[in-house]
């Protein structure tokens, strides 16, 4: 008997949303769907927030869907399950990230990598559902409905809110770290330390790398050491490149103002990699620092859900979590301006109680 | 008992030099070091004629010692060894390419990677010996004093003239199909019909890859497949890359003339790896082709002395030479006009008894 039938919920559910493009984020009711055999519906508690919301909602990247509700970052608590859910039941806390749901037919879905999705995953907000005509809304909200398959689960002794921000900065700087390699006693830099560096910094240390955090910001050398980095290098400083050529093993670059790959690359050593998760305009790319030490660049977007989940329960077994800052929904607009100027440490989470409490 | 005291050969040697930059090559007299214990003097039948001669006569890279005797693809045979070589004796047919010392105790040489040299390999020419001051000089002469470890073996059944260019346009795109992994079955892409491009597309053959040549030149679709390519794109239609997105596991990349790497880039499918070859100058790159299918830019250059011999073996195994027009030293104005015009299939090799003979 369908679990569906006697719900008396309505679906009805209060957000926030970007209008059109550029607009300040404001309350919005939107509709979830019902929860079909395989769907479960979450309470959100909390939901990280992005740098890639402000892009999104700014239109900075083509192509947005208005209106917006942002919101990739997801925990919440599983409130009711479709009749074939087998993984989850009601009361389990669980993450939602980067998309909610794929083709499940292409290579890379059949391979557990299903962000990158021939067809096109359906990102959880500023995308489309598989039908290609329903808009998704993401965690800017009080609760989502979400396919059993694209739902993690959150371990115990993880904070919720610490954990929202594993879900997108979390995976996008561990998946990387993983499937390129990076092994215990390597040297690894991290470039730039907001919200993805701080993870790479955390994860970086808890596989046993050598982390250097490498900063345009003096000012950011105490939080480096104390997130878990070994050692910083200021990069405003142009004889830091020359000093530290040919010294990291792997680099992740987390930057996306535009900066020069070239001078990074030469910090590497020998085979040594670069792996970008930021977005920069194109900047210009020499072949001689990739080609006189058979160096390589490459790039990584977030992870698939297998992964994510290994990287939940990386975090679960070894206390890694995000360090954040908890806000009310009604402080986004404000709490965007501040990321604009880099005054976060180093990932503001909405606390979703502030927009069930009946205050819009 | 030293042979070299024995020895009554003067070591005054006919050459080809360039005795300032942008000057046409003209006979010069070099003088080659007696062979020391570890030596082997070799006479030279062949020698290839790289692209990097060119720009290196012309001081495109800066740093040109002058005067220059250019040439880094030599094969000849052993003349006279010294007391300790135990790996060459009188006869033997051998091969110097584009070093011809390196340190020998860095973590690169010793991995048998002496290209990588973290000291500075000794360049065969345009370089400095490791004293750091005694100039080396080139193929374009007709005999060579190299280091025993520095000299490899051609097998039987290469002709002789098409084995010289395996040395440098060889081993610079064996190199990278080994190193990346290319396997039998994956889709390689050759961008760009040169002395280098050539040499990968029947590498490619021999692998076993599904070889498609992409080149700006319709004309060379005949040539390409009879080289051993299954298929051949025309990248002056812009269209080819939007019908090709995805397409290639490994696209190896041997121009030297700026163009877009993106477009390149997005004829990867995930988790494909271009390596690039030649050295254009800077151009702009886009994190996003990178970043969206997990993709791999790397560059790679020529290869160790191992593993120069192993593809030598290869060749000698599977069939492979380079395809040659054979000139006189004394044509070598004339081939390098050819060369910059890129009439050339695919490589032009001194014959050195043009300068042995007398004429000047």
């Amino acid at each position: 008997m369908d679990t569906l039938v006697e719900s008396k919920v309505t679906l009805k559910t209060p957000a926030y949303a970007a209008k059109a493009a550029k607009a300040q984020l404001m309350p919005w009711l939107i509709e979830r769907r019902e929860p079909g055999p395989h769907d479960v519906l979450i309470d959100i508690l909390y939901c990280g927030v992005c740098h890639s919301d402000i892009h999104q909602v700014k239109n900075e990247w083509g192509g947005s869907i208005f209106p917006m509700v942002p919101g990739h970052e997801i925990v919440g608590k599983v409130v009711q399950v479709g009749d074939h859910v087998k993984k989850w039941k009601p009361g389990h806390i669980v993450g939602v990230g980067c998309f909610v749901d794929s083709c499940r037919r292409c290579e890379a879905c059949r391979a557990g990598e299903e962000q990158y999705c021939e067809i096109g995953m359906s990102a959880t907000y500023n995308g489309y559902e598989q039908d290609r005509k329903t808009p998704t809304y993401g965690g800017y909200s009080t609760r989502i409905t979400v396919d059993e398959n694209y739902v993690l689960s959150i371990p115990k002794g993880i904070p919720l809110e610490r954990a929202a921000p594993l879900l997108c900065a979390g995976i996008t700087t561990y998946s990387p770290l993983k499937h390129f390699g990076l092994e215990a006693g390597d040297k690894l830099g991290v470039v730039g330390l907001g919200g993805l560096g701080h993870m790479a910094v955390k994860f970086g240390h808890a596989f046993g790398a050598h982390v250097t955090v490498l900063s345009h910001s003096p000012g950011k050398r105490d939080d480096a050491l104390a997130l878990g980095a070994d050692d910083f290098l200021v990069t405003k400083d142009e004889a830091v490149f020359k000093e530290n050529a040919n010294r990291f093993d792997f680099i992740i670059d987390t930057i996306s103002a535009p900066h020069d790959y070239n001078a990074y690359l030469k910090l590497l050593r020998r085979d040594g990699i670069m792996v970008l998760v930021g977005l920069p305009d194109p900047t210009p790319l020499s072949a001689g620092p990739l080609i006189v030490k058979r160096r390589s660049l490459a790039g990584s977007m977030i992870g698939g859900i297998r992964e994510t989940q290994e990287m939940l329960d990386f975090c679960g077994r070894h206390g890694v979590a995000a360090d954040v800052e908890v806000i009310s929904i009604q402080e986004i607009n404000q709490a965007y301006e501040r990321m604009l100027k880099n005054d976060v440490r180093y990932r503001f989470v909405i606390d979703l109680a502030s927009l069930k409490s009946g205050a819009p």
